[in-house]
Formats: C-alpha cells, structure tokens, sequence
C-alpha cells in the first residue's frame, strides 16, 4: 500500500501524491490513489465545510472529539470520467469491513471488488457515464491515516493513541476529497450498512453538495443491539493477549484469535436465519456422521471458521475497533434533540431509501425512521423495501430488484440534473 | 460441592450419597443431593430404559458416542414430597447454563432459584402437590459427572478426554434417577431451551414414563444459526490461551475472557431487539457524553461486560463447550430419517407446547414444527404463542401468561390423572 504518513510535509498547503491507479504490482504491492491532507500541528479552524471547487484544504482535520489529526491521507479508487462540469461524480462509501476497491481487484485477496455488480460499464453505476469515486474511510487500513499510521509524535504506530473518530469525521475528510477535484456537487452518494450512515451524514450535514443520494440497509442511529454485537467483538479483540493494548504491530504479532471470533460472531449477523438454513442446514462437511468432538462437523461452523481467519489476513484490529465505535456513535436523533427529521430540514436532495425484508441487523423499520423523518420534509424520497431472505448483506449480493432500483432511480436523477 | 467422582465404590449395585438437601453452609461450601452410579471398567449393556421401580442401576452409562461413562454422579434438587403412589412426581430440566437450583439458593451467586417464579407452593408448579426434582445435566458442573470431574482412569479431570455427550445420554441418566425414586411414570416433564430439548427427548424414547409434557422456547433439532452463535463462544474460549487446551484446572488458570466473550454474544441472542431497546436503548453508564474511547459508555455495554464476568465465576468453561456440542447434535428429525412425527409415534402423552413470539433464538415456527408433529400423531397438544417482547429469556421471566398456561396445564392433567 502507498501510504503518507510520514510527516513532515514541504507545503503548509495540500499535499498531493498521485500515483498510477491501481491493482496489486508484481511484488504484491498495491498502488492506490491517495490524497493527503495538512502538516503537524496546525489545524483547520475554519471548518468550511461548505466550500466549493478550488477550496484550499485544511492544514489538519478538526475531529468531533475536539482533536485533530494531520497530517490525514485518504486512500481511494476511481472509475470514469468526471466531465468537464465536474457534474457527474458519485460518492460510494463502504462499509465497515469494505475499502475502497469497490469495483477492481483487492491487493491483498486477488479478489475481485465488492461491488462489481453495481459499478461498471452498462452497470446500475455506469462508470460510462459517471465519474466513481470511493475511499477508504478515515480510521480504515488500506491506506487512509487509521490507527495503524505513523504518529507524527511519536514516530510509532498511533494504536490507542489515534483519536476516536465518528461517522461525521469520515465525511468531513471526504469533503476535502471532493474538494480536490473541484466538485461542488456530487450527483449521488451511495453506500449499504455503515456506507448508508456516510450517505445519511453527508444529505444532513452537506445537503446542498448531494443531488441525490442512496442510504441501503442502514440506521439513523446504531440500535442498542448493534452496540452489543460490536462491543463482544472488541471485548474478542481485547481479549487477544496478542493484541498488547493495541500496541501489537510494534511487538509483531496480530490477535488473529480475537479478532477472527469477532468477525465469526459479526458474520452471523451479516446473514439471516433463513439464509443460513438454505446454505448450510445442519449439513455436515465432509463427513457422514458428526464425529463426537469439536472438529467442524457442521458445515456452517467451517464456514465461519474460514471467514473468520480470512478477515484477519486482510484486516487491522485496531481499525475494527475504531470503525465498530464510529458506528455506535452515530445518532442523527440526539443531534437533533431527539427528531429525526431535523437531521434533513428543507433539504433539496432526492433520496432513495432502500432494505431488506430479512435485515435483522437494519431492519426496515428502520429505513422507515429515515423516511419519515424526510417525509416530514417534504423531501423527494422514494422507499424500496426488497423481499429477499439473504439478511444484511443482500445489498453486496446478485439481488435482481436492488440493481433495477438503484438503475433507476440514477437514470432518473441523471435525467433531471440533465446529465442524459 | 459434594462430588462423587472418585472411584472405585464398594459395591457393584447402584451407589447413592444423600447428603442434607440444600443451600450454601457456613464455609460457603454447598450441600446438595446426587446420586451415583457404576463403577470404573464395568459397562450397562441392558440399557433398560423403560425399568420400573427399584431396578437395579447400571454400572456405566453407555453413550451415544459409543464409549461409556462410570461412574456417573447426578447432583440434584428436590422440592415437595412424593406421594405414596409415586406419582406425583415433576421433573425440571435446565438450559445450558442452568442448573439444579430451579429453586433454592445457588451456592456460588447466593441468589434465588432460576425458577422461583415457576415452584413452590401455590405455584404453578405447586410443591404443596407435586414432588419436584431438578437434577444437574451431566457435562454439566454443579455436581454432576462431567470434564472438570476426575477421570479414573488418569486421576485428573477429564477435561477434553471426557466424552461428547448428547441431550439423549443426558436423559438417559435422568432415567436412573427417577429409578432410584422408584418412580414408574413422571406426572410431568418441563423445561425450557436446552431443558425444552430434554422434555422431547424423554417425551420421544421413553413415551411411557411421561404423563404429560411442556417443551418452552425449544425446538427439535439446532438450527444452523444457533450451530454457529455456539461455535462462536466455542471459538472464543479456545482462543483464550488461559484455556490451555481444556487443561486449565491442573495449571490453576481460568479462561475467564474467553468464557467471558462467549457469554456476551449468547447473552444477546437471549433477549430481542426490542427488549434491548426498552431496557437500554442507546442510554449511556453514569455520564452525560460520549467519552470518544472504549470503555463502556453505554449501558448496554456495561450490561453486557457484567453478565459475561459474572457468568465466569459460577460455570466451567469446559462444561460450557460440551453442553453447547450437545444442543448442536440434538435432532429428532435426522433420527426419525427426517421425518419429526416418527419421534412421536403412537404417543399417550399430553404436550404444552409453549413459545414466545420475540423468541429468535428459538422462532415460534420450531415450536410448530412440534406441534405438527404431534398432531400427526393424534396426540394431546396445546400451544401457546405467548405475545411478549422479551425474547427467548421470557421462560425465565414473570410472564402472567406463561405462568397462567403452565398451571392451567398442570392442573388438568393432574386432574386426568386423578391426583386431585
């Protein structure tokens, strides 16, 4: 991974490496776009959020927790073109475990992107057409500034150190990112799951800066049962001796265990009761007759076993960390004293609000919240709830009625902005 | 805890220690009855299961994985008196991490029995009429043979040498207990989750000997997604390097965190969104904000740290592995070549089926699946759907609408029964 994180930096002013776009080089290596932000020790207090094309971006990016960070680099990927209006860029914000390779290769799995299904020629995100941008979110690690960069101070791993961000800080650094490259409005913002937080954060909080936008499978805020789920995996990554308090990279180890149990019991989660029923059953692998011990004589224990030591390979613990907390955080109610609708006030954006009938993680009550909330404000909002039986990940998945209504709604939206 | 691990005992015939009923004594060491069985190298072969009072105990008990078990120790509770006619006798079978305080003082916690609510006089389980008896699981430990007893072969604790064990050799030891009562048919078996398994395994191999049944929040066999929550906490206590592949006891260590981690995820899956909402919601511990850190700022994490801590102090780690393996292999169908009526054939019993419509853990529909079963078989059934928001734990709760089916339920069938 290219990474900037090592201060200090020769201008006060936006620092910028570009380099080729990319896909794992033959050392394994990989290349990513990445834009960094700011100089040590001086901060952004100006806070315009709002600015347009051409803005200087911050010297250092003013957290919620009342820190700041800098030097902030944000690592991302883009697909199209963006037309000379700078009229036509979608954001697309990735979940918690997601990067910003939505649609080419990941450098560490060879896999190919996790929304290639969406995002492509032809595609419901028709990268003919539009210009696709999607970055790694701040507190990730596949190249934007997370706990595991440099701390400029200490010249060691932040671990613990790096603040606690929040939902809201991740858009604030995808601010400066639009910024770069001078567009003032993004046509849509897109994502499912935490990148439906990022989607909700940016039509409340930059309202005038989304034409339209796309939560999927998401919350206004994290539901007293999402926290627990994320706290009993941070309690399994905690739990790791390996971990070190966090300091684990320095003493090179990983908490693989830990961080493997947190993920099994956060994959379950990602499915539904009904999915696992058809893909797995009480099916046993390999086998003829349970073998009496603790072997994986299920194959939905092997299966688990295989996503969890999977993640560890591509995956920091202190990240999850973080990003699981970015999330529990997020309440668009309290910050608007408790009414939802206060979130979206005389907004202009169209949205479409999409979920999933066997969502046990964001079910659709509440997407409902959102839409009523926007309802509330006469906004132009559009409601699919999809019948499927996949559970929370149906948004990453082959779902027919998800891919028709993104594809058209975008036409839509394309359409009345006058892009087609 | 009074033990009877150690062999070999003096006399071929069936064992029994009978010490004071009872509560924690003043050194804090607690009292309880148990009954022992077999002695090391001699092995049941007769497998009389269906024997009347005063048959002779076996030796060992033979298990469905093919090795056998001697000698075998039931600790259990009792309550109420049993008639001279014998019957009048209910039996009490706990969940995973239950126990044989249904209602007494546990020995550990101090606290009051998990089923107080349930029995004692007056109750619907009325202790005034019915002879009540709640014996410990084996695999269990709270007395009853299971990994951390002494194995006689090595003169250490089990540990991972003792046998996988099934919710069918559980029963099966039941079995010899009611035998020692001299008890020829149960007036009744009740049980909820784990215990609710027990009551279909009685009610389906020894028919006969159950007058009437009430399997609560339970199912036929293990779902595929209760199969992976379980290997979950299985993977989090073998993760923890405390547990030293199950041979903590002889190093005086405890896998407290990994123990710990697994609780916090079962624990979740034991209430439902809604009552996590209710009772917590996204309220945070002793604060007025968020402290942009990891430690529990909200209640529901607070909570949820308690319960695993807690739990730690009074249950074995490796007991919790082997009786979560024996919920995972439970399945009446794939015994019946997948067909649940042929588990109730011809059967005379009369069923409470009881669900609770918040219960995910343990859907409404796997009670369903019972009842139809039962209905294919002409049986006597009722089944309640108890409208509650309270998730899978309701059976432990103050539900009026619980407790008002269980005694009406009761008090029919001893009326059938002529004990009134």
């Amino acid at each position: 991974m290219t990474r900037q994180d090592k201060p200090p930096l020769p201008s006060k002013t936006e620092q910028e490496t570009v380099t080729t776009k990319g896909h794992p080089s033959a050392n394994g290596q990989c290349t990513t776009l990445t834009l960094t932000l700011g100089q040590t020790g001086q901060t952004d207090k100006s806070d315009q959020t709002n600015s347009n094309q051409g803005a200087v971006a911050p010297l250092a990016l003013m957290l919620e927790c009342g820190q700041s960070l800098s030097p902030v680099t944000i690592a991302y990927e883009t697909y199209g073109t963006l037309n000379p209006q700078k009229s036509n860029a979608i954001l697309v914000c990735h979940a918690l475990t997601g990067d910003q390779y939505a649609a080419s290769t990941h450098p560490v799995t060879g896999k190919s992107g996790w929304w290639e299904i969406m995002i492509g020629p032809g595609k419901p995100i028709d990268t003919d057409k539009y210009f696709v941008l999607c970055p790694n979110v701040i507190g990730g690690c596949m190249g934007s500034t997370g706990p595991s960069s440099i701390n400029p101070k200490s010249e060691q791993p932040y671990s613990l150190d790096f603040p606690v961000i929040t939902i809201g800080d991740m858009v604030k650094a995808q601010t400066h990112l639009i910024d770069h490259f001078g567009i003032d409005q993004l046509f849509c913002v897109i994502g499912g799951s935490m990148g439906g937080m990022q989607v909700l954060e940016w039509a409340s909080k930059y309202s005038e800066r989304v034409f339209s936008a796309i939560p999927i499978a998401t919350a206004a805020r994290h539901s007293s049962q999402n926290i627990a789920f994320h706290e009993v995996g941070r309690q399994a990554v905690m739990a790791d001796p390996d971990w070190r308090g966090g300091r684990y990279a320095e003493q090179e180890k990983t908490p693989r265990k830990g961080l493997a149990v947190a993920r099994m019991a956060a994959h379950i989660t990602y499915l539904s009761d009904e999915a696992l029923h058809q893909k797995f059953g009480r099916n046993l692998q390999e086998r003829d007759h349970v073998t009496f011990g603790f072997d994986a004589d299920f194959q939905v224990e092997s299966y688990l076993r295989h996503q969890g030591f999977r993640f560890v390979d591509r995956f920091d613990a202190n990240s999850y960390l973080y990003i699981t907390r970015a999330m529990d955080y997020f309440d668009l109610f309290s910050e608007n004293d408790g009414v939802l609708a206060g979130a979206f006030k005389n907004t202009q954006t169209r949205f479409c609000v999409v979920s999933f009938s066997s969502d046990w993680l964001f079910p659709t009550r509440d997407s409902r919240q959102i839409v009523h909330a926007l309802t509330a404000n006469a906004a132009n909002v559009s409601f699919v709830e999809i019948e499927t039986d996949r559970g929370h990940d149906a948004f990453l998945l082959d779902e027919p009625e998800l891919l028709s209504a993104i594809d058209g709604f975008v036409k839509a939206g394309a359409k009345q902005k006058g892009l087609v």
